[in-house]
């Protein structure tokens, strides 16, 4: 990773900087729109149906959202980590001295973790660092720098397959994370390769929040040419969106993003400052997961994590510098968190009404928008009969494809 | 259905004319480029690998092709029927004496049925006829008028529930096709019905090949404009597109559909008649389900299927109608089968690799592209390192989510 120093400040302007950058090596993924879901996004639940739930004997808000899907799902490697490794290792090669000192040869170095000492008992899906690993191997495979990547020995065959694809060299190292961090010192040591941190940067976060930058864009275009992304007329509960009188009245009121250390969410909170619109993050529950909201609201960040929720993505304690995006500068109007259920529930319909392939962490959002009445109930409060437009990042869709059954069945 | 001699001549204009109505009703669904299918289909498979196949002994053939996918598994229903079925209704409409005689509430008529009696111990699959008793519920419903679907007792709840919610009148049957259509004929004599069939009819096969305008339309444009359908600048192996000196110089070389009964494949070969653009039926190989291509290599029409193929909306023999355009008008320039493996490996890099949900039957024709050395033979001959412009037909999106996870592992 570049110095602290030479990053740039923490603003919409340096997201646009990262942009430029960025948008030669990734897709501009589409923004996808859809009536159902929308529509049952804007039905309010029955009383009964909150009976077993933490909204027991609440009034079922009645909210009205029109939702607009970021497809990071079809990104390069299949999920948004290509946004923040792309734009590390062009920070990286701009550092003085590192190219000269023969940073390329020497090359950059990351691990594979994420609760994956528990795959053998438990899901079959690639986790978060999975992504970051693969992202930061095509990465420094375009750019001609070397990656060596330290995975479990136990890692499933198809992970380390995809990772020595992109041309990196993986090294295997004991399942714990001890035993993978003292791998990864030794690589350093050994190499000099620099390490590339999944998500505790600002150059990684900078980077994760293009998609921001597009999404905003994307919904403004949509909405300003009365046209959606697949190239129809804007219609049903969508044709609403360009006659509202308050919010943001050309373009996205809201964005919901996943939050697992936060690259993404405080990245996207930077593309959104001065804007107007506001950017909330989604976090499981199950065991704790849900560590920044709980900061959020205790107003102390909890440095660790140890859930094994379905979201395996989001098994990761939000990290130092999004923290002080997401809290301390309040960037982040709020943070909310679902069950395992209601994100397994989330997903079926993703796969049934969609036909889109998402991982359990990209869902989380999507399932605030739907189950959450707290935030239904602001949305409710703030829209009235006008209602949101609403942004949902899906934020990956790497999935072992033999386990999906199961999980779409409800079992994990 | 109205009657055959108020049907348009099979050709072009026709579809052209179907086009004009059903494209209010339909979405004009995305078409999607894929660089590592469109590369892995354009790699030579090895020796090895075609030896215990039916091509062992064969030189792997090395074809150039480009792949551009028509997702109809993003239409409404989540399958092209609708297409056939609004255009089936506007001509009833439009019949002489049947609006004035009642027709709108004496309503229309289908049944449901695709090797579901099996269902019970087989696969968890929407047979093919519920996505036409769905798309018929769908297009009644839109144009006023009543809709009866009969459907074996045993079919499984989801399906119930999409047809009733599509406000259709469902009446159950026994399980057996002689059953089924005895109650049919019963719902005839008694309300005045007309029926409505999946596929043997010439107004289902033009509707259906509107899919084939658009998707032709669709490339032309991404060519021309160098631009992709999700708005990115062509490259990789796309950018050798537009510089092809022969074949289709400006689109699409050839198109692949699915063949069961038959109506989309020649609904597409009519929307293609002059345009110099090859077209090509893909079935399934298991337990005889490739009548069409037995019939269309014997010179004769095969009346009857029964197969249990995992593709199990092309469980159907070909209809009088489309047998017509594809083989005895020759429409159709060839006709290929691949096994049930063949299919499910296919299915699996779709859901990896394009990250889009698609039921078996839709991935036959990308089947036919990697793993049909004798279509893979063709294209290296008649395009040499030039390659083709291909055009798949995703033809739908509707699988029970439960069952994924075994059929993806490989097990039926």
């Amino acid at each position: 990773m570049a110095a602290l120093s030479t990053t740039l400040p923490l603003n919409r302007d340096s997201v646009c900087s990262a942009h430029k950058v960025v948008k030669n090596h990734v897709h501009r993924t589409p923004v996808v729109t859809n009536q159902t879901l929308s529509e049952l996004a804007s039905t309010p639940t029955t009383v009964e149906n909150l009976k077993d739930t933490r909204f027991a004997g609440r009034t079922p808000a009645k909210p009205v959202l029109r939702l607009w899907f970021k497809c990071e799902n079809l990104q390069r490697i299949g999920a948004f980590k290509v946004r923040g490794a792309f734009y590390a290792l062009h920070k990286l090669s701009e550092e003085p001295g590192w190219l000269e000192g023969g940073g390329k040869e020497k090359g950059v170095v990351t691990h594979s973790s994420g609760g994956e000492e528990k795959l053998k008992i438990k899901i079959l899906l690639y986790p978060v660092h999975g992504n970051h690993a693969q992202a930061l191997a095509l990465a420094a495979r375009e750019n001609g720098i070397k990656a060596h990547i330290v995975m479990p020995e136990i890692s499933i065959p198809a992970k380390i397959n995809a990772t020595k694809g992109y041309g990196a060299n993986v090294i295997f190292s004991g399942s714990t994370s001890v035993e993978r961090e003292a791998v990864t010192e030794k690589v350093v040591a050994e190499t000099g390769a620099r390490l590339v941190p999944p998500y505790d940067h600002p150059d990684i976060m900078l980077g994760q929040g293009t998609l921001g930058l597009e999404l905003q864009d994307q919904v403004e275009s949509s909405i300003a040419s009365q046209v959606n992304p697949a190239g129809q007329a804007l219609r049903g509960v969508y044709a609403a969106a360009a006659n509202k009188t308050k919010g943001n009245k050309e373009g996205l009121d809201a964005i919901i993003t996943p939050c697992g250390g936060g690259g993404m969410l405080s990245g996207v909170a930077l593309s959104c400052e001065g804007t107007g619109i506001k950017v909330f993050g989604a976090e499981p529950s199950h065991q704790g997961a849900d560590d920044a909201k709980r900061g959020y609201e205790s107003g102390e960040r909890i440095p660790t994590v140890s859930s094994l929720t379905v979201a395996d993505g989001l098994r990761t304690p939000v990290g130092v510098h999004p923290w002080s995006v997401i809290f301390e500068r309040r960037l982040v109007s709020g943070m909310y968190s679902v069950t395992d259920e209601e994100i397994l529930k989330t997903m079926k319909l993703v796969y049934e009404r969609m036909k889109m392939v998402v991982e359990p962490s990209a869902c989380v959002p999507l399932a605030v928008a739907l189950f959450d009445e707290d935030f239904r109930s602001l949305v409710e409060k703030e829209a009235g009969e006008e209602g949101w437009d609403l942004g949902l990042v899906f934020s990956g869709g790497n999935v072992a494809v033999d386990a999906l059954g199961k999980l779409l069945a409800g079992e994990k």
